[in-house]
């Protein structure tokens, strides 16, 4: 029955946070909280690259409306760096900016997803894309990847994890790597397989590449040019540049298909914020930004090694998580007292559930605060786990 | 057929920018601009709330993420100047922050909406909510109620012209007053009889308001009070405190559609930049910016006038726009050709099409740019009008 006091059947439908029991018991701490589940950086962004940087003076009609589509010269910024970085040429038509990484992949899932079409997500998976694909009333569809059972191992299994799951209504794959949350980082072989195998199959490809800027081991390969009219990009300030409350990121891809993206950004939220762009072609042109990326990139490698070396799983490839199964650790309360029982020591980490099929891990970020404190959070993780 | 080449039919049919001819005529114009299409202001805002007053000395953490929910002190503070101005009680959990007032709207219309389910909207409109209805795979239908035939003159013809077009399928209505396009004022007369019919027809409300602090006749009477169980009202820094590019806003209604207005907004952009939300709550607790809405009322005020005055209408009640009828002006190449007279000149207006079925109308604000401009846009326009 529509109408009041009913609201869409896909949106309640779709849980809220698992956290209430969690932040009842973290009430009761009174110590020093470890906020292991954000996926954050404790640093500040560079000097020149703050808001208090940008000044009405330097910038008239700094709180005003910039078009939907992004200032030009961001646009024209993104695509010089992109063709340099992925030697494809890249005009300003084939960037689209928006509020953030998360609204810019929301405009692609809006534009794609037809009621009731699929999407396949490589999980275990950032759970916004899952969210997103249910709030334009498409349907992810979990291809177990990084975690689980029947892991790819080859690039030709890893084309066969996401065929198994492909019908007559699969209009997408998503792909994320530098990979949040597992750590790892796609080998170039295994994208061209796969991306050769999207092209066969008639689907769009969506490359979650936002924390390209933090690779420890190996190479990260940009997906576009593999199959470049088909692909889009998403990419981040926030994460490279430690801006994640300006909420500023972009796609890179067709035209056409960004044409279509900008119809749901209009009437969705209408455009980046002004202050937020301007401040990531701050951080575009600046020197000082690009000595942060690199200071931040060891910094976050160093943490990256204790905090694996701690729970005993490998050091990350890439990106500032890691993801593993505390199967071992749960007694009858399940996953929900193992999260209780670390509320009780101040620590906080994300269950699994969150990211696909797995209600015996735990994902934890080693970025999200001062390196003191998440190394305190990793030793009181590490007694828990025993 | 799913999959590349193609994209979701909804939204594959819904026109990108009409403005390209016109674009160019522009391109060829040499002189000064009028840009009287963009619902903007010219004013910078008050001291003390601009992005370089707010310094990560004085705000550890400024670039990072907030909850999904916005800060819980600006939350409060909605709630506390909310219930101040109604006389309802309010507490935090009936507002929810939002990335702008149009992805409030947004995550209040992807939580009600089922694909074909069908919102009453008053017309003419405000473009975007036509626009974010189908985004959610929704139909919006138009209600003519401030311009074109069988207009309401009572609350019962108010009442009348919605009825006239609920169906099985009708879940919500859209209000807006202070009114974009058109400058007109919903008496409350009229709010009271609608909400009444709206409670009986068992439909949620969703009362636009971001032009509340600007009405220059008449009173405006906030909608929720009236059936605050349905209503959730939709309110913006932008337009109250010169902040449009902050994408600011937010919703006050039922503290269980906003959990699920939350699902939407998590899942599509995350979360409202972290300065911006700050600097709202600055311009809330700030003499300086209640001394800069006053002034900003008085010179719209006086520039509505002015405008209305050149162009043959009343003087508006509230808002910041004009709506007209330039029918008589028309020759064979229809609105179109009048638009590129408009370009050929340096002024820029909305097309009619865009507010609802109004093939003769046209848009223009009085307080895009420095009133010496806007006055001269509209002694343009009044030359071009004969």
């Amino acid at each position: 029955m529509p109408g009041y006091p009913n609201v869409a059947r896909a949106i309640a439908a779709m849980p809220s946070s698992v956290y209430s029991s969690v932040t009842a018991r973290l009430k009761a701490y009174q110590g020093e909280i470890y906020p292991l589940h954000i996926g954050d950086t404790w640093m500040e962004p560079a000097v020149g690259c703050r808001m208090e940087d940008l000044t009405v003076e330097d910038h008239p009609g700094l709180h005003r409306y910039t078009p939907p589509t992004g200032l030009p010269e961001l646009r024209a910024a993104i695509a010089h760096r992109t063709e340099a970085e992925t030697s494809l040429a890249t005009g300003s038509s084939e960037v689209l900016i928006s509020a953030g990484a998360t609204a810019a992949l929301s405009t692609v899932v809006g534009a794609l997803v037809d009621p009731g079409d699929e999407v396949l997500i490589m999980a275990p998976y950032w759970p916004l894309i899952g969210g997103m694909v249910r709030a334009f009333r498409g349907e992810p569809v979990e291809v177990p990847f990084f975690a689980g059972s029947q892991l790819p191992n080859s690039p030709e299994s890893a084309v066969e994890a996401f065929r198994r799951h492909t019908t007559k209504r699969t209009v997408a794959i998503y792909l994320n790597t530098p990979h949040n949350p597992s750590g790892r980082v796609l080998p170039s072989a295994w994208s061209q397989a796969i991306l050769q195998w999207a092209t066969e199959a008639g689907l769009w490809v969506l490359s979650d590449e936002v924390y390209a800027p933090f690779v420890y081991a190996g190479e990260h390969s940009s997906l576009r040019p593999m199959a470049a009219e088909r692909t889009v990009t998403i990419g981040s300030f926030s994460k490279a540049y430690g801006m994640t409350g300006n909420r500023c990121g972009y796609l890179v891809g067709p035209a056409g298909l960004l044409t279509q993206c900008n119809k749901i950004g209009t009437n969705t939220y209408y455009c980046a914020p002004r202050a937020s762009q301007i401040a990531a072609l701050a951080a575009l042109n600046s020197p000082r930004a690009n000595t942060w990326v690199t200071e931040a990139r060891d910094k976050y490698h160093r943490l990256g090694r204790m905090a694996a070396a701690r729970v005993g799983l490998p050091a990350p490839e890439g990106s500032t998580f890691l993801f593993l199964d505390v199967a071992d650790r749960l007694d009858e309360r399940g996953l929900l007292g193992f999260l209780e029982d670390c509320a009780d020591r101040g620590l906080l980490v994300a269950p699994g559930p969150s990211f696909g099929p797995y209600p015996t891990h735990i994902r934890v970020c080693f970025t999200c605060a001062e390196p003191a404190l998440i190394e305190k959070g990793f030793e009181v993780l590490a007694e828990l786990l025993g």
